[in-house]
């Protein structure tokens, strides 16, 4: 089965050095105003211009003709929660009333209510609801999405969660990427190093034997868990072979950055309070920052994460939603390069680049997707646009008007 | 031609005062769980429980099952700039890289730059850039958009424009509100009074004898026009029987909304800089605020229009986008209330009165729409979700599913 998708603009990063782009490369990207792409099986076959494409149909191909759109690679979400129970609609409210994030965890609502109703739904529910959220992230262009647990802090709530999203990525639609969070909060009853001996002994084991994680996650800061904790757990993570990611330095500084660093962690996220200390670390140790601007709107603040140090410091910066129901509801990879450009001075090549081939990359994924390359999947993103700089300025609009996922259009 | 809608959540603004909600009635609205609509042509003919709307249905009725999903009035934008020629998008990237607006305007770029455009452009060309934005207005929820010359700053271009808007309402899509922006900026070669008395016996006149607006509008801010430069313009257009808007207060407190109060404006718009005293002026007149969060995000910045002691002054606040292709390239009033409730404190029913019944107030149309009820016009919004609630909870993520605009489904 061959698809010859002719009349477009498809973007690409820069050939050259494999895996993520870093300081100058970041926003080095090339395209071809009247190209086209040969899609075989789930597969691109070729990119270039129409001619050669079009030299390339055979009888048999289907030819669709895009008018001109641009295509970007299939948007890659490096950082989501996208299970869980219920939804934090009721406290949204209480926020926009003045309440803060973490008054409202205090009174035992954030984190801790979508634990409750995480524990009480059946996998069943978990995937309906997630069903209805996927179809948002395709529709607005993420065609692979990161996919933490962290909803349970107990055993077996957080196997379910991993199992959910082992089973919705079998489905074979969108892709994800599932991460054991193992360290998201303390729950009731437990105290942080109860709880950490729990993860090590019991869940993790389960984890990895049966496969359902490739990363751990877990969530620094003062309040939730401490350096101690974190790198106990995470060092037992990484023995059992699970790369590591962090939540790192998202309301204080707190030289979370230096310790994923130590830990030689593939990613340290969030890092809106890292200063020029952490940031040389995450950069000697070769750490992707992702970076996380839809939660710091989502929760009203206006103190974003320094990428331009970042980017000067010659790291390979990701740009992800954090999509959950509390600090971030939003599925908008767009939305988030919008931010990006306007609050953390990326211009809108780099928002892109951050979102593609860098996301993949820190998934581990770069060999076969992130880019629009021969070999890769055919999975790429139409927009209702002609310039790539178009997706970032017109924010919180959606341009996408067609999402293809391993060569299926959606 | 009858269509009843079941198995929705109609939500509604209370019945009560007709126009305008303010005060503790702002956010005031109630919904029916299991509802529906009746539609007899362009109108609603019923609202109410399902049982009700189905007791209607006789044999010729077609009937469209929702599957509970949640049904707004058709959002109303009540400040917005469609028809340019051009866009943006290398001044975004300036933006992007630390330039300011202002610097921008000083060396040329800015509303002048799309001026260049807009006059280089063909009544065609207009058209056709316009349709493409308005399909995205449609396909995030907005049935009724206010839309603004302004971009000619000389005779022959402002009336292309306002002939442009008219031939776009012609068509029957969505419905446009056309409104004279007499000054908007000092075009070259010419001093405030010099264009303003051209506005008033050239432009105008015609204006007025073509019926080419409803509504005449002036950017009042040091650098662009004075007040009483906006004050001559704004009482000539009120003499001829315009009704008045005024951007206000964007960029600096100039006293502007108290100037709008002096001029008996309907709208007062932006307010980002009023003060306690600029409130209480609108107050005193009752000039409608219309702020336009947008337009803060869409620059960069963070201080946002103090709309909680605008509520409390008893005035009935409304929300637009501001689509422009400088400081705010955004059709999405859904953002508007995101960020509304985010960094204004107004709750989510707030801002969906702010964007529906008070909007169309606003527009001198609040006896036709803007609201669900029978006998308005059959314009309603169709989210992918059940509690209206999630309208500005998931930010940037664009639930609508369906735009009913006079009876026809889009």
């Amino acid at each position: 089965m061959k698809t010859a998708v002719i009349g477009c603009r498809p973007l690409m990063t820069l050939a050259g050095a494999p895996g993520a782009r870093r300081g100058a490369d970041l926003g080095r990207v090339e395209s071809i105003q009247d190209g086209g792409l040969l899609i075989e099986g789930q597969v691109l076959a070729a990119v270039g211009a129409r001619a050669e494409i079009e030299a390339l149909i055979d009888p048999g191909t289907e030819v669709v003709d895009l008018g001109g759109r641009l295509v970007l690679p299939g948007l890659v979400d490096a950082h989501a929660h996208p299970v869980f129970g219920g939804e934090r609609v009721a406290e949204f409210v209480q926020r926009c009333q003045g309440c803060s994030y973490s008054e409202i965890a205090a009174a035992g609502g954030g984190i801790l209510s979508t634990v409750q109703r995480t524990r009480e739904a059946t996998e069943e529910e978990l995937v309906e609801g997630a069903h209805r959220r996927l179809s948002w992230f395709i529709s607005h262009g993420t065609t692979t999405v990161e996919a933490k647990s962290g909803y349970g802090l107990d055993h077996e709530t957080e196997l379910k969660m991993l199992r959910v999203i082992r089973r919705l990525a079998s489905e074979g639609r969108i892709d994800l990427v599932p991460t054991y969070l193992a360290l998201h909060a303390v729950p009731a009853g437990q105290t942080q190093s109860s709880y950490a001996e729990e993860v090590v002994r019991e869940t993790l084991p389960v984890v990895v034997r049966e496969g359902l994680a490739q990363y751990a996650d877990a969530f620094l800061e003062p309040g939730y868990f401490d350096a101690d904790t974190v790198e106990f757990v995470l060092d037992a993570a990484k023995a059992a072979g699970l790369g590591l990611r962090l939540h790192a330095d998202q309301l204080t500084c707190s030289g979370a950055a230096q310790i994923a660093a130590r830990l030689g962690a593939t990613t340290a996220d969030h890092l809106e309070q890292t200063g020029a200390a952490g940031i040389a670390a995450l950069a000697d140790a070769d750490v992707q920052p992702v970076l996380l601007p839809g939660s710091v709107l989502g929760l009203g603040l206006s103190h974003y994460p320094d990428a331009r140090a970042m980017i000067d410091a010659g790291l390979a910066v990701v740009l992800a939603t954090d999509f959950n129901p509390g600090s971030s509801p939003t599925v908008s990879l767009p939305m988030v390069m919008a931010l990006a450009c306007r609050y953390m001075a990326m211009t809108p090549e780099e928002a892109i680049v951050a979102c593609t081939i860098n996301a993949a990359h820190s998934l581990g994924r770069s060999h076969d997707r992130g880019s629009l390359e021969p070999g890769k999947r055919a999975d790429f993103v139409v927009f209702d646009a002609n310039d790539p700089r178009e997706v970032p300025y017109w924010f919180g609009t959606n341009l996408v008007r067609e999402t293809w996922i391993g060569g299926v259009r959606y």
